[in-house]
């Protein structure tokens, strides 16, 4: 498959290196076209792993991942083009998250999410959130968090979330720990998770964690 | 142990059953003293169950369980009187739930928590928030739902959150299975888990799930 990786933060090389060493094509997108983290990342990762703009990444992908953080996700998929998203799965691991005055601010919240967010504003594209409850180290490698534990996904759109659950199986997640939520709307639920996380983090003190759903039937 | 359970819906029933059951003097507070489903419940309950007025059930408590919608839940206090619940261990299970037009509401949330409110209302109170992530039936029987799950207490007094973990422990919830998350500012984490907790009911179809935190180490 040939991936765009939008994002060149720690979420977004670890999801494209993933994705490289699986044997896909990966071209990580950022802003510009000599961004110095896509150009290192790019060469240590070696066979199917390009950089390029957000819009070089997107023309060429099947899939396209949302990696930037949750509030410059509208503005990294406008710069990658409405035209370069139609028909494709569009698949947004972020969180709209920022600390402000030394307190974590999510924005939207509750009555809006993200997710509906990019599913708005490209109507056209067929979202999926994923992914955003974990560590992007656990993402990749699930088996680090010892346990039955799962990762939830939402969108409109059964067959995208279907290749989104393809993928998170290769990644290392089966099918019955990808916990199917319904709707993009239910992107608001896993976004509210974020705080509940940074509190975990602080107690635990390490971010290789995650939530397992038990239930009695 | 003496305890003051205001609210007479299915949560504070099960409570103050579940209390009861344990051998504890429990008196279940609503608005009016004449309140048909209190004087049904502590007749159906039998020893050490009694009805009464919120400020009649606060007033000769040790231990204040605040099971009213999260939306009453200061107003419940309010009339149980601040003097009442001096000194006390105020245990809020509230969630600060409605539905507003088909949409869940929440209120407050992110940048502020119903068990915060309940602690800056009522300063000499000392507040713990814990057991809003799980149904009622859940609350008092863990053992409904398989695994290791786990129930969070928030609050700034430690020997207050010792002594909802000894309750919780009664109730079948052992220590390694109460996460302290810190201050009762970790409320608005736990708070925010309602809408995954309804995507979740909805998805499965039925209310005896929890989660179980994993973690690597």
């Amino acid at each position: 498959m040939r991936y765009a990786v939008l994002g060149t933060g720690e979420v977004g090389r670890t999801l494209g290196g993933k994705l490289a060493q699986l044997g896909h094509e990966v071209t990580l997108g950022s802003r510009t076209k000599d961004n110095p983290a896509a150009l290192e990342w790019a060469r240590d990762t070696g066979a199917g792993a390009r950089a390029g703009t957000f819009a070089e990444a997107a023309s060429s992908a099947e899939v396209i991942l949302v990696a930037v953080g949750g509030r410059v996700a509208l503005a990294a998929l406008e710069a990658a083009g409405a035209a370069n998203l139609d028909g494709k799965v569009v698949l947004d691991v972020s969180n709209p998250m920022a600390f402000e005055d030394g307190e974590l601010r999510l924005d939207p919240v509750e009555s809006d999410s993200m997710g509906e967010r990019i599913q708005r504003a490209f109507p056209h594209a067929r979202v999926v959130k994923s992914l955003n409850t974990v560590n992007s180290r656990v993402m990749v490698e699930p088996s680090l968090v010892p346990g039955e534990h799962q990762v939830f996904v939402c969108g409109d759109d059964a067959d995208a979330k279907e290749q989104v659950t393809r993928m998170l199986g290769e990644f290392g997640w089966p099918p019955h720990r990808v916990l199917d939520l319904g709707g993009i709307r239910s992107a608001r639920s896993v976004e509210m998770l974020l705080p509940l996380w940074l509190d975990l983090f602080r107690t635990l003190g390490h971010a290789e964690f995650n939530l397992e759903v038990r239930r009695a039937r």
